[in-house]
């Protein structure tokens, strides 16, 4: 097994150790031809080529004509007439981007034809059969038609300009603005690859706490190589769009959306942009939330600044993603209820190329939350989902969380807005409100770490993000196995243990962090550990106890009708429901509600038993990833197996951590003992409390 | 040719594709026996091995005994007794770093013996072995005996515990600390390989501007699982100490260094320390310098403030690095002068276990400085000579410019404070003064970039300062033509032109920035791109304007007895030639001359016809070095060959750049026309001078 540093992602293409399967490509592949001379065509057939070679162990060779045995690529519009006759029916299903991956036989010769609307349709086409191979599936008789379901599918990279990534936990900014136009690094074209393979057509390349800096011609120039090199990938750029740019970066003495010069301003701007880079996506923008700046600065609302940027991109095609992440530092209403309180009343009044941009619940990318209640509520506007794969609140990069179990659970969840079946993934596809515009955005957790992501396995996060911005109807499990079997092996005493473990990983890290609906109780500032005694903080809801609101009599946030009522703004039947402790489900328990610390449960124990015992299985769960991970050593070369080897060490010491602090904590307020199961604590609460970690990663310069 | 990231340095092991070569080491080696036990035994074993079939494709087994044609690996005292009698006079001859590598025969059996003194010596003989091979040397009669000629080599990391690197130019931090000591990259092992195969003993891992938290058990933890990486590597860590620690990581109300509660807390830390790290190296100090606490804050001097750190380390054989880069806000004495004036007076006060650390030059880092006058001028003091390997001023990793060539012009000046031969060498070896204790740091320039370096050719620094680190009398041109050879190819059509490349690329950043002796006059700050009209900061000698004098008279800073008279502190003849401006060297001229616009040189041109001439021709040193580099692109695999290529093409934008805003801005003075071989500007001054850059890199985060 040779040393891996896991640069490649989920694109190996070692030898198929199976001979086999080898055999079946052999035999239905000797060569390739192509219709076309799009520049996303060669790279759909570079890597094609690359992948069999790799795969296979012999040339792919590029063919005159169309004979026996080949590949034949092209767009519909390019194909022989005949081919395209043959696949008319199949064409017709496919939207833009999708592609038909389809076994034919033309005038007697066998042939394997990918094709799609466009030559993006082609490459992921491309890409399909590719994996096809790596998971060594038979291609006799392909008969494959896929279309993505949302849109915008896009990566968020909260990319500083110096290269420091806000909540970013694998190194560093794979920008490097400094040499960019002139160097172009292998990096930028492998991360179009990875993207391109899971079908993700966008990048906002900046940090939605943006600077202005970006915008002007200096970096425009960078922004267009960067544009370039990803152009033949269908991967678009766009850039975070700083509301007083035009103070900033140009010299306006407001940045008023009313202001007939500010408008200008942008539509120049735009212009500018756009004569550089002709596909340029659009903007994204985090207005008037946390001290960025924005339309509420001039008595203006959200609808003022979104529509001037969308009437500025608009002539070029550009859409603005306007953020919903809103909270007033004034506002004393419960922090869950006041994007929904903000931008449901707008409902209607965006733009045609708006869409706003949800956050998947209503606080910040905790562990677990319900649906954010914003999904549903606003019929006549595109809600865009924003999910996050770094993981800010989940452990950084040391520990072992599989997404798309998480996310799969947000899509999955039923709003009831237009009765049963009325799930988030609807509404975010555009089809419970008939919606043409749709997207969806994951924040990177994408950096200068050789492998990427910083773990191994937070590679499976950007992969399944990717499949899910694809189709929002996938299976969690099918996509753990297909990356496991892409990254590592096709064996099934690896991959069946491994997906278990992955699957598993996210109710771990609940139970060992924020169990039974507690959320926010991390420390606070770079959100590293345990801080739920936090208390002095400037805003209330920067502060752990406004979330968790624990006393002698019990913990929890009412957010029923006795107390912020913030369940009012779900549809029935989940308000009638979730509004009383016995019918709300143990894992949003207190979530919504604020429950006696001796409150039976279920299962006849006490809340208090109960919490211990989820922080307990927690670390249980952890030491069972341990021991899954030594016993499959033999499938994974040494340097992958040894660093997640070490990393579920820092995994499995801070599951515990937490465990120890926030159990000690809240037995000041419950006055019970720790029940028997929990080993006694290594270290008291002072000691908990005393620790201060101030280079934790992820936390931008101006913070320290 | 395959792709190749850069990432293994001039540690390549590739296939040796001369039959001949390959044959001569078939035929020589078929095996190893080591006699020892030691770690470092095991990591040039291994080492051996690796190398050993990469470049000669056969696997190279371990022997039972010391059969025919096998390579045995031992220290002196671990060798069987009729080896070492062999070896005796060889022995003799070496130190306790050196080595001996001899081909000898032993009862009819041919072997190569690599012994040394330690198993230190044995893993670098070792390396020397690989060496051979790597440059294709004949190794049927090996007969080499080398020493290390400097005790203390290190690499100085301005590393900040959040990663970033003051003045690195190559990425982040290495150090990893947030995921430390569970942790352990693969590449800390192979930063250690690589340091140990050029003999550097030492690494200080954070920053002159220091952090006391490092001091902190916390931290201790982390040093400690680096250090335990390092061991068997020969390469010892050393921290540099804040001088305010006491207050800061400590709760004392003084950091005072002749108060006793003082003294005992260094001594206790340093206890704290060696527990854990026995072989901890020492500490690096940075004080009352550019805003940095030191002992001068409680009155008392630098021999106070050294001594007491070294009281603490003496005990475990420690050492303290005591930096002599000091120029005070308040003084107005010429900045070149005042490291001399505040330490020379100090001479023969130090304790035996501190070294003082001295720059090259007596400002800072610049493309070309006189020697500095404290070398030679302390007998009775150890002084270690600080070199700075990433390129600060000199274009950062963009540009290429081969450093040793500028290290070996300093290394080769002589000081005459003994008479002729007194050379800088001779001061920083030992032997001119007779020290025991010597000493040698370069400032690195190694971060998360994937080459380690950012500019491929920033390896060839790092290199030769290891190289010329062992031995301070290397000829720079030889240690360029052994890195070409082990890093890209052995073919002489390669290494020959690229070597003149190398060579003259030092002179050509000299006349595109600051030639003929000018200095200081990069933008400020980051130190990037041209800014010699600066003039509004709060300290006089951190403006350009401070440096070039410019008038309408003349430029250039009048260091005579008639000006500042920093000459006085050079020996005769120094002094007495360089006080006229007609006997001073050309390239140092405006170092030490206020010179009139008209002066007329030696060519018989004017001052400003041979400024701008030098200018222009630094311009065309770069094109020469792009058409020599397109012209070797068969030797060299792509990746790399088109990363230098684009590379090249930013460092001849910045050479015009440079040579553009200068004129033009010396233009204002001289009133002259611009000579006619120059292009016309691009731009005008106004706009040169408008540009900024705030997110340069290698700026701390806090300076932003």
């Amino acid at each position: 097994m040779s040393a891996q540093d896991g640069y490649d992602l989920w694109l190996q293409y070692d030898k198929i150790d199976d001979d086999k399967v080898v055999e079946n490509y052999l035999d239905h592949i000797s060569g390739f031809h192509k219709f076309g001379s799009d520049e996303t065509l060669d790279v759909a057939t570079t890597e094609l080529k690359t992948a069999f070679e790799g795969l296979v162990g012999q040339t792919l060779k590029e063919l005159n004509s169309v004979e026996e045995n080949s590949v034949v690529l092209g767009s519909e519009e390019n194909l022989p007439s005949e081919i395209r006759a043959m696949l008319k029916s199949d064409l017709s299903e496919i939207n833009s981007e999708g592609y038909v991956l389809k076994s034919l036989s033309l005038n007697n010769n066998r042939i394997t034809v990918v094709t799609g609307k466009t030559d993006v349709g082609v490459l992921y086409g491309t890409f399909r059969l590719i994996k096809e191979m790596q998971l060594h599936n038979n291609i006799t008789q392909c008969d494959i038609i896929d279309s993505p379901k949302i849109q915008k599918r896009l990566l968020n990279h909260w990319d500083n300009l110096d290269r420091t990534v806000e909540r970013g936990y694998a190194g560093f900014s794979i920008w490097d603005w400094h040499h960019l136009p002139e160097l172009i690094k292998p990096e930028y074209i492998d991360y179009a690859r990875a993207n391109a393979s899971i079908g993700i057509n966008g990048t906002v390349l900046t940090n939605v706490n943006a600077s202005s800096l970006v915008l002007t011609s200096h970096y425009i120039e960078k922004v267009k190589a960067l544009a370039e090199v990803f152009r033949p990938y269908g991967l678009q750029v766009y850039l975070t769009a700083r509301f007083s740019s035009p103070m900033e970066s140009g010299d306006l003495k407001t940045a008023d959306p009313l202001d007939p010069e500010v408008r200008q301003w942008w539509k120049d701007k735009a212009d500018e942009i756009y004569a550089e880079i002709p596909d340029f996506g659009g903007f994204l923008v985090k207005a008037n939330s946390e001290g960025q700046p924005g339309p509420n600065n001039y008595d203006r609302s959200h609808v003022d600044g979104a529509n001037m940027l969308a009437e500025a991109v608009a002539p070029h095609s550009g859409i603005v993603m306007w953020r919903a992440f809103v909270y007033s530092e004034d506002d004393p209403e419960d922090r869950a209820k006041q994007a929904y309180s903000e931008f449901v009343p707008f409902d209607g009044q965006f733009h045609d190329n708006v869409l706003v941009q949800v956050k998947n619940g209503p606080i910040d990318f905790q562990p677990r939350e319900p649906f954010h209640p914003m999904f549903g509520a606003m019929p006549d506007t595109p809600l865009m989902m924003e999910f996050q794969i770094t993981q800010e609140y989940l452990g950084f990069s040391s520990h072992l969380v599989y997404l798309p179990e998480m996310f799969e659970e947000t899509l999955d969840e039923d709003t009831y807005v237009q009765g049963e079946g009325s799930t988030v993934a609807k509404v975010v596809d555009g089809t419970l409100s008939n919606k043409k515009l749709t997207g969806i955005a994951g924040v990177a957790n994408i950096g200068t770490a050789k492998n990427w992501t910083g773990h191994p396995f937070g590679q499976a996060n950007w992969y399944g993000f990717g499949r899910l911005a694809w189709d929002p109807y996938l299976d969690s499990e099918a996509i753990a196995k297909e990356w496991l079997k892409m990254t590592f092996s096709n064996e099934q005493e690896f991959v069946d243990p491994v997906k278990d473990l992955m699957i598993k990983s996210r109710e771990a890290v609940v139970n060992y962090m924020t169990p039974l609906g507690l959320h926010h109780i991390m420390d606070t500032g770079h959100h590293y550990g345990p801080g739920p005694w936090v208390d002095d903080l400037g805003r209330p809801e920067w502060n752990p106890v406004y979330y968790h609101r624990a006393t002698s009599e019990g913990v929890g946030f009412d957010r029923t009708e006795s107390g912020s009522d913030a369940l009012s703004q779900y549809a029935e039947p989940i308000r009638e429901k979730y509004n009383s402790i016995e019918t709300t489900p143990e894992k949003y328990l207190l979530w919504f509600h604020h429950v006696p610390w001796d409150y039976k449960m279920e299962n006849g124990q006490t809340l208090w038993y109960n919490l211990a015992a989820k922080y307990q299985e927690g670390v249980e769960d952890v030491e069972e990833m341990v021991n899954t991970w030594n016993d499959i050593e033999e499938y994974v070369d040494d340097q992958r197996f040894e660093e997640i080897q070490m990393l579920l060490q820092i995994q499995l010491k801070e599951a515990k951590w937490w465990r120890n602090a926030v159990l000690l904590y809240f037995q000041q307020f419950s006055g019970k003992e720790l029940p028997e199961f929990i080993p006694e604590p290594e270290y008291d609460l002072e000691y908990y409390q005393s620790l201060e970690f101030p280079y934790a990663p992820g936390i931008s310069p101006s913070w320290h």
